[in-house]
């Protein structure tokens, strides 16, 4: 398969790693937003989100809380935010799941709360039940 | 404790609640980015990925994916997105852990890798690899 991690994890592409054990790899993000910014993915390829293993899932994400207090101990963190995109049209470019880990600084001019209000709508709880009765039909 | 989300667990701020067991409480959120937009949160009051109990944060994620697949199959939703923030330098907003599950849709204009996109740098392996000695001293 022609996939960019799966090369990474088999060190076909040259990756600045940080942690491997027999189900996950992680590295840094050669595009940082941030000092540390680093992908977790699953070794065996899953798509994203939907497809993945949910104990793989659990493993990722643990070992994001461990990464987010290495990077406050170790980088001078002081807060983290974890992101995955799942499918296209959540605009996922590489198709093998990964879960970004953003260390954040004071000051660091992300500003993502700026593009998040500019999309935010404002709905009545009458709304959203409407969507709440769908989503658990 | 004056914290908004632990009033929403014990009902004495309405909400549209969408999943409850004795550990996790998932509702809509508000202030929806997209249609099914909902947070995931323990009962306990943890403040974020630095305090959360591994155990918990584990149901958790665990949860976001039966939701992400829930939005996919009632809502017509064809991706999804997690975020977290933690800390206030994450830009943080309410101080009690909270996955962010965004159901994403074709054409649903978030944009989100418009913002990433310009914020993100290009860096080398080798000022990778600094960052990696100082992270995992």
């Amino acid at each position: 398969m022609d996939c960019l991690f799966c090369k990474i994890i088999k060190g076909e592409i040259p990756s600045v790693k940080i942690f491997e054990n027999e189900k996950i790899f992680a590295f840094l993000d050669v595009n940082p937003l941030t000092e540390g910014h680093c992908l977790v993915v699953p070794k065996q390829h899953y798509e994203n989100i939907f497809d993945i293993d949910k104990e793989v899932l659990k493993d990722i994400i643990s070992l994001a809380k461990d990464i987010s207090e290495n990077a406050k101990k170790n980088l001078g963190a002081t807060g983290a935010q974890i992101i995955n995109a799942s499918g296209k049209d959540a605009e996922q470019a590489v198709f093998h799941f990964h879960l970004h880990i953003v260390p954040r600084y004071l000051g660091d001019g992300l500003e993502m709360n700026k593009w998040w209000q500019s999309k935010a709508k404002n709905l009545s709880i009458e709304d959203l039940r409407k969507t709440a009765d769908k989503l658990l039909k």
